[in-house]
């Protein structure tokens, strides 16, 4: 796993075995983004199964359980993480009553493998689909990164932008550095310029800005969770951006995969808002940047409601509209 | 003159005898805020006429015009700077055709400290007039630093902050942290702190969120220069809230001295926007954030339209509606 909190003066991997390591990877952010935080908690269930392969069935079982409880108490707002879990459990189920916990075991891991294999095959049927929306010429602002880096490859929202410049699109970025974390100005400026696709950075209140010179043309975003009626979780500021984007007549777009949709919650007022530790408002750069002693608020996302959302952009197609039936087709 | 820059880790104050010292201190970002601003370049002024005082009376006027030439080629946004210049430059005419460089120098410098004992004077009434404003309890939204430390004492938005909490109104402020330069985390959350007047520290992107939740009851800010229409440049960011402040049916209040209106200029589409160097951005607590060779982009100060302005308040008044009459009576 690439730790992505020192990009991109440092590029450090790690080779993680036991399935805490990759719990504690997901809480402290060495990765991050709602499809990448899926892909690594699947591989977290199949190191889990690897470690109590040799053990009777029904301490493998327990163990099992134990493990995507733990995974799952990582972080609450993206919903990637809960569907992958899900689904490597009822994997586990589906292999047989018969089955060894060694079989089950070797299932597991080819499933948390298909997760990801799939994840960035449909992050580029994503780009196919969503690449239409963009002008011939360009430029498109987004927020954190949905990227390469947020995926198992390609990405959401960068997705879409690859997808546009590999068919031909004069596309340039403009990428919001994201505070606290920094995803734009560490991981979207570094993963855009090793594609040579033009980037610019700006900090983020500098988008509104922009947005009144007329020099953006449309906003991409990614989303960590939407829910049945099209309200959109994404990184905190990007319901600024939708409110920015609609005074400004400017098209606001979410690219996310299916499992990013929660059909069970029917609106946005249903997602679980994580608050990250104050000392990543309170220092930058590993630096104390407030005084001693202050309070601080540090939501990690905010809900965009369908309302501002001119289109979401899946792998089976894009969404407009009345998203409770829009999205609910692609079910 | 306190070095702003190493605030709130450091307190390191300077004592210039040179007014070439100034302008780098203004350039530098030693000093900030328009009003201060404003106050630093007639000390520097002061400082020039006595570097020149014994010189003939023509080298004298030359050198003070060149001096003064030299301030005002620091920052190009905050009008308070060339107000100020044009006020001591009047004033050495004012002086009298007979009067000796040392004559016109000792006047000189009482004439900056009167700017600077006016400046906290007129911040007070500034408070007095703003407070009224402010509900009996509430949380007011303050974006960089209009305090003490951008005047000469009190503050312009703060100042009115100060002024509702010592007429006993109940009042929680929320500071953005203002990227690139850090103005709210670093100067206005330890300016209130020392005041005991409660503040959160939040980042730039997290305000929309905090409006859509109801957790803002009003938004106040200073500004760089007001055009004779009302529309006011202020820090990078300023147009963005005033556009969320809309949208979610907040009162938006500049508070900002006459010294800050140009009467000269008839909107804000004629106020000169500083762009400064992209290692404000690239970096943070003094470490680099983003990949090396990005571009970017840094603009100082954005315009908000005056329509989007709830009110305008000074120290002659509150200025509502139309501004280029409400504020027309002021002049």
């Amino acid at each position: 796993m690439l730790d992505q909190r020192l990009l991109p003066t440092e590029e450090t991997w790690y080779a993680f075995t036991d399935y805490r390591e990759i719990a504690e990877a997901i809480r402290s952010m060495v990765v991050r983004g709602a499809p990448a935080i899926g892909v690594a908690a699947a591989f977290g269930v199949a190191l889990a199964a690897k470690e109590l392969a040799l053990e009777p069935k029904a301490h493998f079982e327990t163990g099992l359980t134990v493990a995507c409880a733990e995974l799952a108490a990582t972080r609450p707002t993206a919903v990637n993480l809960f569907w992958a879990l899900k689904r490597m459990q009822r994997h586990a189920v589906a292999v047989g009553t018969n089955a060894s916990p060694t079989e089950i075991t070797a299932r597991l891991l080819e499933e948390a493998q298909a997760i990801a294999t799939e994840d960035e095959a449909l992050n580029m049927a994503m780009g196919r689909h969503g690449q239409t929306l963009l002008p011939e010429k360009g430029t498109v602002l987004t927020h954190c990164n949905a990227g390469a880096l947020a995926t198992a490859g390609y990405g959401t929202a960068l997705g879409v932008i690859r997808a546009a410049v590999a068919a031909g699109k004069n596309i340039a970025v403009v990428a919001d550095e994201t505070r606290p974390f920094l995803q734009g100005a560490r991981l979207t400026a570094w993963e855009l310029q090793r594609d040579n696709i033009p980037v610019t950075l700006i900090c983020d209140n500098m988008a509104g800005y922009m947005l009144q010179q007329g020099r953006i043309d449309a906003i991409i975003v990614g989303a960590d969770r939407v829910a049945a009626n099209g309200d959109a979780a994404n990184k905190i500021g990007t319901y600024s951006l939708a409110v920015l984007a609609k005074a400004h007549n400017v098209p606001f777009y979410i690219a996310a995969p299916i499992s990013t949709i929660d059909y069970s919650i029917p609106d946005g007022s249903k997602i679980p808002i994580e608050e990250r530790d104050p000392t990543e408002v309170t220092h930058c750069g590993g630096r104390r940047i407030a005084p001693l002693g202050v309070d601080v608020y540090n939501p990690s996302f905010d809900v965009t409601p369908a309302a501002l959302i001119t289109a979401i952009i899946t792998e089976c197609g894009v969404a407009h509209g009345d998203y409770g039936r829009s999205l609910g087709a692609f079910r």
